[in-house]
């Protein structure tokens, strides 16, 4: 049912919408990879309820669970939250789900990007990622809305964070990894997100999070709560190697403005210092696959409090049990005095590799303005 | 999403629709279990796409495939059908999805029954079936409607046929076979069906198509076209065993009144004769199997033009390719002078132990009366 346009948003009038646009509602993709989740995704499907039924609070949640859990995931996540069928290869909606578009006329669109599970055969974190890459294409075809897809182009919907007025932001580690595009520029990347998401503008930062094995997500560095306004990840901390990333992030966003003009205002959001390690206990569980590099005691991981998602009225934000939470959801208040911030332990989400911002994919209102 | 409710149908005010009312869109599950489709179901899904794209001239149409068929299927099938993920056992939608139902105030719901592969591990024609028990609720559950479930209850839909007014038609040979529920009187079966499609009569009709081996589903038989009156499949070859079979159906709907006190326009049906019977090429091709007996050439087939479907303005009537054909389209275009009669020759789906009424379910389309 579902149309593949072959013209491109930016000349049908379509563009990405703010994440802190009204939301119609929010999808996330129910966890079972038993070498990525420890214990059968067990502890990480405890974390992914809150997840769900939080944002739920807020605005509709569909689940898409495979076959083999429709029936675990549809009694666990209760009345209020929709699951339907859907099989993928791990939960990370944010990079594999679509990327939804709107007009000033009331019509919905998506853009599906090409996936290779963050870097293909070579650089990827696994294979196969066949499920992984239908995804978007599937959602759209339960929606009904037509498509925009560059077969040669591929992205993750986490490597973006857009303002919905003309500007992107995106990380040089992550766009012009080897493993990505590299039979394209860097201007012609640049083009490509200029025409599939109708943006005039794209700042291209260095580094997102030390160690962020997606090649250092936008997402997980900084994240877009108004137009000409980010929160960025930050730490004063000069012996940390996460600190000239950073530093390099802002001072760059300071010096630049946004497509209409505008400075940045940027708020500092602090990390976890120390960073956050794996626990022996955490490192225990996940089957051994060829491509998987099982997770040591006392492993670095990439946890950053950018990686949360705004929603309709609310921020869910994920959190560590560590002194500096407080900080963050004292910054987030600040910055978004009229959201309410939900706070959720998400160590069982970092240990896969991301957190509340990768497993959610937000659908955009539909808007008609005359 | 979709709450179980603890009433039933008759206490809430729900009615099943008859076929012949309008219909929101219609149902069908992609085919590929190797061990009943030849050549891995490659020549029922060609039949298949003609079935679900002549319905998609008169109503939307949704298929439900599995992953691994998802992209076959959405590629056969076409711009005009919606394709969604869903896993099954078989294609067998008008026994596995649910029955829907409507009240007068525009609310739709459904019925869940339960599911057993038309008699359980002893009886039935497969195993496992736990992938078809939960179409009906998956369907729900993307439809964002409640549903009446009654769990010791086996019922397929096509072993009901209902006239949406009061009058539902059985047969005993199914309804009572010991593979369903032994655990209940002809009575309780009767009063379930009472409440749960909100009907006051069962007329219960002895026998449905010789070796149908559904142990002879009512839909194989007859069909209401409109309230009092139904078409029968008829021989007048007082030889074949069919011929007592529908005598005695014939017999019993004369002698009787439906539920509003109405005489019923009885209409025969002319099927092939000599029966259809497997040919060396259509016997050949299906995996082997446990369960199932494979086919040989010369075994009779439960060959019926009554198995068509109702659509919004047409009906979809099975052809066997032999000169009773020509009879059957007449009989239903005088019958159904409005409708327009699209013939399919559906040996293939005959094959698999159906045909096209078997393969779909309409979802009526809400009604608010005042």
């Amino acid at each position: 049912m579902t149309k593949r346009l072959v013209s491109t948003p930016k000349k049908d009038g379509f563009r990405m919408p703010g994440e802190f646009e009204k939301h119609e509602k929010t999808w996330m993709i129910w966890p079972e990879k038993a070498d990525n989740w420890r214990y059968c995704a067990k502890p990480v499907q405890k974390v992914f309820i809150q997840v769900a039924k939080e944002i739920s609070k807020f605005e509709p949640v569909v689940v898409c669970a495979s076959s083999l859990q429709y029936q675990n995931a549809l009694k666990s996540l209760g009345n209020n939250i929709q699951v339907i069928e859907m099989s993928s290869d791990d939960m990370w909606i944010r990079d594999t789900g679509p990327a939804f578009l709107v007009d000033d006329k009331g019509n919905l669109r998506a853009v599906d990007w090409e996936f290779n599970a963050w870097g293909g055969l070579e650089y990827g974190l696994y294979s196969s990622w066949d499920k992984d890459n239908q995804i978007a294409k599937k959602i759209c075809e339960l929606e009904n809305i037509d498509l925009y897809k560059i077969d040669d182009f591929v992205l993750e919907g986490g490597s973006i964070h857009v303002d919905g007025e003309g500007t992107c932001i995106v990380t040089q580690a992550c766009l012009l990894h080897k493993g990505r595009n590299p039979h394209l520029s860097k201007n012609e990347i640049d083009q490509n997100l200029k025409n599939f998401l109708n943006v005039e503008k794209i700042i291209w930062l260095e580094n997102g999070i030390y160690l962020d094995e997606t090649d250092e997500h936008v997402d997980n560095i900084l994240h877009f709560i108004a137009p000409a306004t980010v929160v960025l990840a930050w730490t004063d901390d000069k012996n940390d190697p996460q600190y000239e990333m950073s530093k390099k992030a802002f001072d760059l966003l300071s010096s630049q403005k946004d497509s209409k003009g505008r400075e940045f205002k940027i708020h500092k959001l602090y990390l976890p210092n120390p960073p956050i390690t794996v626990t022996e206990e955490e490192a225990m569980g996940c089957d051994l696959v060829k491509e998987e590099i099982p997770k040591k005691k006392g492993d670095r991981q990439a946890a950053s409090y950018a990686n949360f998602l705004i929603v309709n009225g609310g921020v869910i934000l994920p959190i560590f049990n560590v002194k500096e939470d407080k900080i963050a959801v004292e910054t987030l208040q600040k910055v978004l005095p009229n959201h309410k911030i939900v706070t959720i332990n998400s160590r069982e989400i970092l240990l896969g590799g991301g957190n509340i911002h990768c497993i959610t994919q937000q659908q955009p209102l539909k808007v008609t303005k005359k």
